[in-house]
């Protein structure tokens, strides 16, 4: 905030940060380079690197979730397509069924529902986040699945922990999985969801 | 606004709904009662009826759509559960991708996201508006499928008009509805959804 900082590490690491959650929001996550966050901030990309690791690591730290939802999906792409759709809930739940965890959770859900907040969520943390699990899933139509998965996570979120739409706000963890997981297989691996998509 | 107001019809009107806006938001749907709309406003009940209808016609007017559900739904009611599924999405997407519609239920989908909106989404619209419809098709666990139709459509909303995640923003209509309508299907009218789920 201050012009005369010192340009000792906390203050670098947050000039970093700051440049970083702006770009981010202005531009999307695709378009923004670490080199133009290090450019904003009036440092090295080297040094950026060093604090932060990669761009996807870097953008983890602007959203500033409590928990890395990379790490924990590492289990999902392990275990293959053919399981993701209950893997993805049950790890959905797992985070935001944690009463330490749900509250940071929501706060951030909320802040990308916002004008402004969208990019993050679409051009952000679906395409560093979400989009490499496809990915490592290597299931086809890669965009319109991540669409769709999309779509109901963020449907089962909002019905579950922001309006709490009951009875599925106190629905045990294995009924929401059994209700749940079909849908986002379907989505994420059945040939079918795709016939009339064409060339996506 | 001012005290001094006439007893003139548009002033009565303006204070129903207004009563009626901060009830519905503070109580939800459910708890608040014409009778009490009508005392705070400081009219009879039967004048509230003559000027806006039942409870929920009340309701419609306090959420400002430009076109009433009740009615669009109709239809959907008409051709029975066995086809709401793929109803409902048509239904849904022949509002939300009229270009003279969509700006203002953007509006109103925007406010009941928000803190304090979402009573008008869980204790209001879906109790006022989407609960007969299931009532009406006789499907059973009326308030677990409203969940679960309600999540699904929240979904949909969320991903194609406020957060636009392609391909799925631009995908035709006769698309989306392939894709989602079993979806709502199953959460509408399969067994097997609520085999978990006790005494829903």
């Amino acid at each position: 905030m201050t012009r005369g900082r010192r340009r000792g590490a906390p203050d670098t690491r947050a000039e970093v940060l700051r440049s970083a959650r702006v770009l981010f929001a202005e531009h999307g996550y695709t378009a923004t380079s670490v080199r133009s966050i290090a450019a904003r901030a009036g440092v090295d990309s080297a040094l950026v690197h060093h604090y932060f690791g990669t761009k996807a690591d870097l953008f983890m730290a602007v959203l500033a979730v409590p928990v890395d939802p990379r790490r924990l999906l590492e289990p999902v792409v392990v275990a293959g397509a053919q399981s993701a759709g209950a893997g993805i809930v049950r790890t959905l739940l797992g985070v935001w069924d944690d009463p330490e965890l749900r509250a940071p959770f929501l706060a951030v859900f909320r802040s990308v529902l916002e004008p402004g907040g969208d990019v993050l969520l679409r051009d952000g943390f679906l395409v560093a986040v979400i989009r490499p699990v496809l990915v490592d899933l290597k299931v086809d139509h890669v965009d319109l699945r991540l669409a769709l998965v999309a779509s109901t996570v963020l449907g089962l979120l909002t019905a579950r922990y922001l309006l709490a739409i009951e009875p599925l706000a106190s629905m045990p963890d294995v009924e929401v999985v059994e209700t749940y997981a079909p849908v986002l297989q379907r989505f994420l691996t059945d040939p079918g969801v795709v016939a009339g998509s064409g060339q996506q």
